[in-house]
């Protein structure tokens, strides 16, 4: 950044408090909290000392609780996690879908410190009748379609409940969670869009069955049909995904050099390559990659040089390729709640 | 705004800085400077005690040197007047056209207190001969497409420059002119788009020709055609115009009663009525509006309470319309460089 500028966030509601990352000009790996993205379904909670209690609830609904010391007193994972929205980009779609008009930037990346949940758990809760867990935050308010006051919550299936890098997270980059994003504890499950990571977590729950609520089987579901609900499924893994940061969509550059960088990232594997297009797609280069290091989970920064030597307009098409055989498509995944996109990121640019 | 939720400026460029106003959110008739939005042609300019003498050249080429103290001791003029960048809304134009990519947030308004210029000039100066005045800022830097380095530069008509509500400003909101809005001097011109209104203010120039510069015959020109530069003419006063603050685009609203809100200007006598429909224009109802009492020169907010029974998909347009008979069209006015939109205003909301 400059002494000059600083690109804030960009409110997409007051209430609940929604606000975008200014992406295109972040270049750590590791996103300062002040350009964290912000999303919420509810006001932020208020929260007390009953807060730094987790309630875990076993099958048989025996409860018990931990404190916050005691999560202190466990050995810890860092990791590297980007956490995206699963409605990033939803402004993008054609035809226009409702919902937060997020453009890039729902996406924001940092170091989560917290206890494996697994670790958490007694083996004696973990029966073999267990088939979810469920995670409630202390957010809660009404919610059109459903009756009477409800709280967030969401659950996962137990392989992923209990990979050994979901993290019960009480730190963010080195520092206590903050208020705005979980205090005092936030689940992190990489590698799914953020939903999944719920914040101001208080209770979970082991359960027998298969979880249903309104942000699980109503809302976080892809439903590809414009006119009918058929053919649904759940929003889980991120997309394989990239994001040209600069230049800016429709920018009018000086011929001469310029570097085209931007940012990849998947849920699936590794990103293996990122390619990039001058022509609007008919020929693509290979960019050159940088990774953090620190994580498998993390973004990549990719970028490439060129040299703009004929006056005129260009298309400048980014696409990313993971590890497990994805590739962004040329059109995106339309669904009606506008969830998942990741088609080529494209800028349009004129050189004078 | 609430105790929870900032709504910050939009960051389109870094170098120069440019960012939007969360104009959705700004429901008071002078806009806190921490919201008021940045336009810049170059990087702010270093600033040092020449900056405080504004420099005053006849048509004979003779200089005079006025100094900030000499202003503060004059009669002033205060005057509530909206800044509008000619880009705003520039991002809403089909086919999309090249520069920032403006949504409805380069506009804001406020306190303008300054000296009328006209009282800054001398009959002498203002000789049978003097066509136009042309005004110099301390900004300067490279411009694609012309040569060497430039500052920013532009002119008004005699009969515009000496209007008694042009003013030399020095103060917003009754505080000193910050730097990042032309300190320690920034003309104002009521009605006008806001490049005319030039920031950090050095040499007032009395020319008996026509003025010509980049920033004047050949950027703030309508280029009306697509494919040739005919038909030029230049950008001056602000069109009709309006914008819905409330509810956002594509947002989900519970069915129920709902304000929709906004704003209305205009750079041509007053606004007179803002019309809003809820049938995508078949049916035209009008809207409440509130003057700030202050100025003539100042957006007026328009209001309509309604009650949203039926769920289902709604687009809302709002239209203004001036006390000179204009009106905002359902089709904006398409031009190379993307100025002056002021198409009809259109939200799509779904009440579940």
């Amino acid at each position: 950044m400059n002494h000059n500028g600083k690109p804030n966030l960009t409110t997409r509601s007051i209430q609940p408090e929604n606000q975008e990352s200014p992406i295109h000009f972040i270049k750590k790996w590791e996103t300062p909290l002040s350009y964290f993205y912000r999303r919420n379904h509810f006001p932020y909670p208020i929260l007390n000392q009953y807060n730094y209690w987790l309630q875990v609830i076993d099958g048989q609904s025996k409860k018990r609780y931990i404190h916050l010391t005691e999560l202190l007193a466990m050995p810890t994972s860092t990791l590297t996690v980007p956490l995206e929205c699963a409605g990033n980009k939803r402004a993008n779609f054609s035809p226009k879908v409702y919902g937060e008009q997020w453009e890039a930037g729902a996406i924001s990346q940092g170091k989560w410190t917290g206890v494996p949940l697994r670790n958490l758990l007694n083996d004696t809760e973990l029966t073999m009748e267990a088939q979810e867990i469920v995670f409630e935050g202390a957010d809660l308010g009404k919610k059109p379609g459903t009756e009477g006051i409800v709280p967030y919550k969401r659950s996962l299936p137990l392989e992923k409940a209990l990979h050994p890098d979901t993290l019960v997270a009480f730190q963010y980059n080195d520092q206590p969670l903050s208020v705005k994003h979980g205090h005092p504890f936030r689940l992190i499950v990489p590698n799914w869009y953020a939903m999944a990571s719920v914040k101001w977590l208080r209770k979970i729950e082991i359960i027998n069955h298969r979880f249903s609520g309104p942000f699980q089987t109503d809302d976080y579901m892809y439903y590809p049909n414009e006119n009918n609900d058929q053919g649904e499924f759940p929003v889980t893994t991120l997309n394989v995904n990239s994001t040209i940061q600069q230049p800016l969509n429709y920018s009018i550059l000086n011929s001469g050099t310029h570097k085209v960088e931007g940012i990849a990232w998947t849920g699936r594997g590794k990103i293996k390559e990122v390619q990039v297009s001058f022509d609007n797609g008919q020929t693509w280069t290979k960019a050159n990659l940088s990774r953090s290091g620190d994580s498998d989970y993390s973004w990549i920064r990719w970028s490439l040089v060129r040299e703009f030597t004929n006056i005129g307009e260009y298309t400048i098409l980014s696409r990313a390729v993971d590890s497990s055989g994805r590739v962004q498509p040329d059109s995106p995944y339309w669904n009606q709640k506008g969830y998942g996109y990741n088609a080529v990121s494209k800028v349009h640019v004129k050189v004078e």
